[in-house]
């Protein structure tokens, strides 16, 4: 079943722009891993937050990646940067008015 | 530039398919407004929730996209199934590893 994992990150003031290239750097690995969708992004009334939103093609693909090399090593890189607010949350796919 | 709206609905106990099946009527409305995708989906851990992200080809479709006669009849017809709390963020996507 698709899986959703839609975040925010919080990140260090002036620091958002460095986390958006970490995050978005081409990866082979993250579509090779089960990755449908990974979409990053920013707002103006939220200058000290980065956004991401994923689509995976199970819960299970998206856990595992997290054990990545490639995963951890940006993980890794992006920490320092990030404040260590979290928000967002996780959702199982159920449907489409696309589809 | 690409605009993501993603969201929380929360739902009246034991409303949550009804819900569900409103959002996820076909629509060829939506794809015809510049809705690019529209991911609707449940949480077991949040029984009475519905969760949606959306992609959008600018926030301005999005917004054009609230007046449409068939999507005023959706939100109208499942106002009575939700509690009024809303939760969620909006942002403008900057990037992708995927792409």
């Amino acid at each position: 079943m698709t899986f959703a994992n839609v975040g925010t990150l919080g990140v260090q003031p002036g620091r958002r722009d460095e986390v958006v290239e970490i995050l978005t750097r081409p990866s082979s690995t993250l579509a090779g891993s089960g990755c449908l969708s990974y979409e990053v992004g920013v707002s103006p009334e939220h200058p000290d937050t980065v956004f991401v939103t994923e689509l995976w093609v199970s819960a299970e693909a998206h856990a595992a990646s997290l054990q990545l090399e490639s995963v951890k090593a940006s993980i890794a890189e992006a920490m320092p940067l990030l404040t260590g607010e979290f928000g967002g949350f996780r959702f199982d796919v159920v449907g489409s008015p696309l589809r």
